[in-house]
């Protein structure tokens, strides 16, 4: 086997494509990561770990404890994770860890380009496309570059923004919006939807937009970036047609989605069908039209978190190094945790799903509010908060779950564990829930359920046989939805 | 049947109770609950509301915000929910809430002596003892009464102590301790003990240790209280026969252990038995050695937390109300959970009770540091935390499980279904824990697990085989480790 040949080569070494790397490589196959800027990726760089350092800085620190140190420590301690990585990848058995820039060249062939120009050729049996994702941009008029932050930029700046203007009103948005308000900006939000947090159910915004005025960030929805005048520090915003101007304003983040990296991987040479917005096509198991080429993580379809990059990963390391073990289990819904203040977490199915597969008369939606309904949030005057699942009527099975407050981060994972193993609420009732924690909201749930249940028995298992096989209302899009 | 002809009486109005006797009077079944004192028991009055409320408010307000502020706001709440519970307890429809001391003439008839003077005689088919437990004193020389304070007077003082000194190292002491150091009083625990939570694995102690340090909490191990000086403020400790003293000490909170309430409730009487250590007698659904006397709670040897009493309740309600029903399953593992800082969350067995049951050999024992092996650990500066896992070897199914750290009392009910549901740590292993969460240090343990486990299969399944069925070293304590 020439130097060049690998059993596996995996292009772009963020969490998703190292945690296949190193898999291939710990079950004795010579593999190659390919990766053209920093090891870890988005997620170590200018992702989880810097965002999450941050927003711990800012719980810690506050207005008063130095914005300017709490960015220091964030670049700190990503450059010392990045560090170690980079390190410690660089010296695992049977691993080639290559910088440079990973291109197809067919579909056995990747060329890989340093920066200092140097070429080199690889070829291998199986390869793993891990390109990731970036910020979307967005053209304002008027705007400065070094003016314009995305993900990726906002870490890198000297000082916390006097009014830091934010273009988006998603995860990053919201996450960043409560970290630097804590930390003493002025903090305008500012997104064309009616609501923050659209692509969560409508409750989740419900939650947070009181808790956005609550701690002084302005929201405009229904609102777009306009223009910016340089010297005034301007941001002008359209909103019904009327021009509003938002003063001070020394910062825009954008944040208003990201773009998958397809271009300049050579996907068309190796014959890799995919499509611009939505990704690589893969089945469940991380595979392309081309049988042994693979592509997991932002890059995908699947949902954009590290989390599910990495289980991906897993499954594409246990597909490549068994082949002829059956695909034992279909790809998980991943759970989403979102780190604003309260917090934001999801598991299972998402409402479209939900309406593709279930007819909605056969969905019990069961609500929970934290403040009221758990003694935890009693005795921490808190504001919003609440679980909401919808489960199969009469069966109790879990299909979706979307929790807002304190720690529900933490609390998710026994749903998704449930929603797994097909728990119903039936057994998450009779679990013991440490008192008084808002996991017992979980209890409170089950209970819910229970009691409009059992009491009606009869007319319950009659809507269940009713709609149980009945067609849903929305009609299936054929391929996304097969769990 | 008359007016003072109950189908149940509950005595002592707690958690507990409040489940039995309104779960009965739901069903239809003419109830009473008597209570000496103030319905809600010690969690409502003087113990997890009050205490989680302290301990939010020493998180939000610290040392600067207003020492008063946060007691003043511990009792304004506590107060309103004790209101809010009499108030709804005292309408529900079947159920009686009769204020006086409850104390059995025989098997079936309860005296009620109310605060003036009065009483009557009820009688019921079912009697449920709910009476709870309260501080046991200590005997400091010197030390005036108002000076002593216990978990029900801690919270009626008007100022946070200048220097309070905690006798005891559990649970509760170690709560007051964080809680009122943060609101800038000096404190000093002693404790007998040569490590604080000595209940629990040493493991524990090594990781809140340095954390009462690193607040400036002073511990005083293998030391117990000697006296008081009044005049000067000084408590004399002795430690290895010698006298220390510590100044300024203004108050001193005695946690030292509960004492179960077993006086003037008339159980010999009744002819139910109990130890004035261990309490009540009960079976795995509460019934004592009368058939139709149930014990629950702090009275029994069941582990003294509210969300025990109020499973225990549950229990006795199915029971009570469903008695041709086969007992369904053996009494859970209660988990536990500690607010000191960080916080400690316990699933499972106890090591007393793996230990009686299987060999040594037979367990395999999983930690993760929180602070190094997950990435919130991380980015959140984490100094101590941990999870440890106890398991069967090869087979991977959980006995018992410790966690230290941030939110472990919210990710502690994942073990807790799964022990509960006999979910190994394979199936552990395959849940998607959102990034970067502590939860994420679940699937580590899991991970690890296997990591150790797969590679060796035949060995450890020669273990497996030859110490699964091996006796214990340690004898079984009948009766007690039935689970």
């Amino acid at each position: 086997m020439s130097n060049n040949t690998y059993h596996t080569i995996v292009i772009g070494a963020g969490s998703g494509g190292l945690t296949v790397a190193v898999g291939m490589a710990n079950l004795g196959k010579r593999s190659a990561i390919i990766e053209a800027k920093d090891v870890g990726g988005d997620c170590t760089n200018v992702g989880c770990v810097p965002s999450k350092t941050l927003i711990h800085q800012a719980e810690i620190l506050g207005a008063s404890g130095g914005p300017a140190t709490a960015l220091d420590e964030v670049r700190r301690k990503r450059n010392a994770l990045r560090d170690k990585e980079t390190e410690e990848f660089g010296h695992v058995p049977n691993l080639d860890l290559i910088f440079g820039r990973g291109k197809l060249l067919d579909a056995h062939r990747v060329q890989v380009s340093a920066s200092d120009g140097s070429e080199q050729i690889l070829t291998a049996e199986h390869i793993v496309i891990a390109t990731g994702a970036r910020a979307r941009p967005l053209n304002i008029p008027g705007l400065p570059a070094e003016r314009q932050l995305s993900n990726e930029s906002v870490f890198e700046i000297a000082q916390t923004p006097q009014h830091l203007a934010i273009i988006g009103g998603g995860v990053i948005g919201m996450e960043m919006a409560f970290a630097f308000r804590k930390l003493g900006s002025r903090v305008s939000m500012i997104t064309n939807a009616d609501r923050v947090m659209e692509r969560f159910i409508p409750e989740v915004a419900a939650a947070l937009e009181p808790s956005l005025k609550a701690h002084g960030i302005a929201l405009y929805t229904g609102a777009t970036a306009h223009s910016y005048a340089v010297d005034e520090q301007v941001l002008r915003i359209e909103r019904n047609a009327y021009i509003e101007s938002l003063d001070g304003v020394d910062y825009v983040l954008v944040a208003v989605g990201r773009q998958k990296n397809l271009e300049n991987v050579g996907l068309e040479a190796a014959g890799v069908k995919f499509d611009m917005r939505r990704g690589i096509d893969i089945d469940s198991y991380g595979r392309s039209n081309v049988p042994h080429i693979y592509a997991i993580g932002d890059v995908t379809p699947t949902s954009a978190f590290t989390h599910s990059a990495n289980a991906q990963g897993r499954r594409v390391v246990q597909r490549i190094a068994f082949p002829l073990l059956p695909a034992r289990s279909p790809e998980p819904f991943y759970p989403s945790a979102t780190f604003s203040d309260p917090e934001v977490a999801t598991a299972g199915m998402s409402q479209e799903q939900i309406a593709a597969r279930y007819h909605p008369k056969l969905i019990k939606r069961i609500r929970i509010d934290l403040p009221t309904q758990t003694d935890r949030g009693y005795t921490d005057g808190l504001s919003h908060g609440f679980i909401i699942v919808d489960a199969i009527r009469l069966s109790g099975k879990i299909l979706s779950v979307t929790a807002v407050g304190p720690r529900v981060s933490e609390l998710i994972s026994l749903f998704t564990l449930a929603i797994k193993e097909g728990l119903s609420l039936y057994k998450l009732y009779g679990v013991v829930y440490p008192y008084p924690t808002y996991s017992s909201g979980i209890g409170k749930v089950a209970d819910t359920f229970l009691r409009e249940t059992l009491p009606n028995v009869r007319s319950e298992l009659a809507a269940y046989l009713r709609y149980r096989w009945a067609k849903p209302q929305t009609p299936s899009r054929a391929g996304k939805l097969t769990a």
